[in-house]
């Protein structure tokens, strides 16, 4: 981990009609989010695109200069409605035909005979990226400079970034700090935005929940630096109480 | 509903760190996509960006120009993070303040005495605006020609879209067929893509899952015209039987 580096950031594409079409509820999203969160890599946007490979290019060429890190999910399975290989080695101008060793792990991994068409053509990408391996189902994924391809099923998705660590050098960590409140936000307002502005290093979010029939705030703060969140918490705490709101949980 | 109109799209921004950081997963997007495809519109991309006013509207300004439609969540409550109204007007070049219909409905939503400094924030956006009523806490969303802006929270957003049907001029409705089977998708690629190069104008995926720890294929089919489906999905039990592979669900 290069601590120097000071804030590194990350786009996130979800590749996939389902996604759009809202057939499928994304989880890849949240779970990333946390993951890179937790190596210092801060998601700054995410954009979910369906499975046309102009569309495809033309966002990878896009983000891939804008952020130190993409993450693709989806769109690397056997199936013809799986293009992000394709359309990631032509984003690159790279050759796209069998990787090597993506052969070789497969052919492996299927019983001879049982390494189909169907099957090789998951050992198609570019064929100078480098591998993510895949404990979970054998087809691996890939990285082509700063752009890493996953595939869409969360459960394999997950088996695979445990992988990655030593791939992505992150900047200081973002910690958080929660305040759930029995109030509405805009009782609080006023206070919070006048913390707000004391506290310049660090973001405050305020979002409204319900749960189990009651209704309540939770602010979060989140900065690099344990000893002012604690000190922007004292200052929410003490106008909670001032205000004689119920704090539920901090 | 204009029948002769081909193709109505979309675009769902939804605003806030929140969603970024993992911290809140997103319901909206499958939400708004189902609803919007019931109208006859189709959502072809999604961003979540964060709550930072310059990304807004750079975001804003990009996506209007380039769907028929554009919905945001998020970012319309009180407090000091909520921006996403001063971000569209300017974003428009709009003059930003008390919008006249919004302050006399909110004025009359709290008691006397209760309607707030934080509160009547809610009712300052672009002035032209139209307003998305509210029938769950008050606080109306807004349109600004073709961008709809809702809040975060879903079932507010929920209760507010109802209202919204007589304002959106969809295509024709897209539909969809869903067969499930027992195989993995190396086995069925072959044939799905012959039976996709048949059928043109059919959009047809391919997703794996797990279910109740099976493994399984569901392939679905979308289209505007039910005889195309249908003739579609015979083809695709017909190839499925051939193989001897098990249909749980069509």
């Amino acid at each position: 981990m290069v601590k120097s580096i000071k804030k590194i950031n990350a786009a996130i594409i979800i590749i996939g009609n389902e996604i759009l079409s809202g057939r499928t509820q994304d989880i890849n999203v949240a779970y990333l989010s946390k993951w890179l969160n937790d190596l210092g890599v801060t998601v700054e946007e995410v954009r979910i695109i369906p499975d046309i490979e102009k569309k495809i290019i033309v966002t990878i060429n896009e983000v891939r200069k804008k952020f130190n890190y993409v993450f693709t999910t989806g769109g690397i399975g056997p199936t013809h409605d799986d293009i992000t290989a394709k359309s990631i080695a032509k984003a690159f101008n790279m050759s796209f035909g069998y990787h090597k060793e993506a052969y070789s792990i497969l052919e492996k991994y299927y019983e001879i005979g049982k390494f189909s068409e169907g099957r090789k053509k998951m050992a198609k990408m570019p064929k100078e990226a480098s591998l993510i391996y895949n404990p979970s189902s054998g087809a691996p994924g890939f990285i082509v400079n700063n752009v890493f391809c996953l595939p869409g099923v969360p459960s394999i998705l997950q088996s695979m970034v445990k992988g990655l660590k030593n791939k992505i050098v992150g900047g200081k960590k973002i910690l958080s700090k929660t305040i759930s409140a029995r109030t509405v936000e805009s009782e609080i307002a006023k206070s919070l935005d006048a913390v707000q502005k004391q506290f310049k290093n660090i973001e405050i979010g305020s979002y409204p929940f319900f749960r189990f029939g009651k209704i309540g705030v939770s602010i979060v703060m989140r900065a690099t630096k344990i000893n002012e969140i604690n000190a922007c918490s004292k200052k929410i705490v003490k106008f909670l109480k001032n205000k004689k709101i119920k704090i539920i949980e901090r």
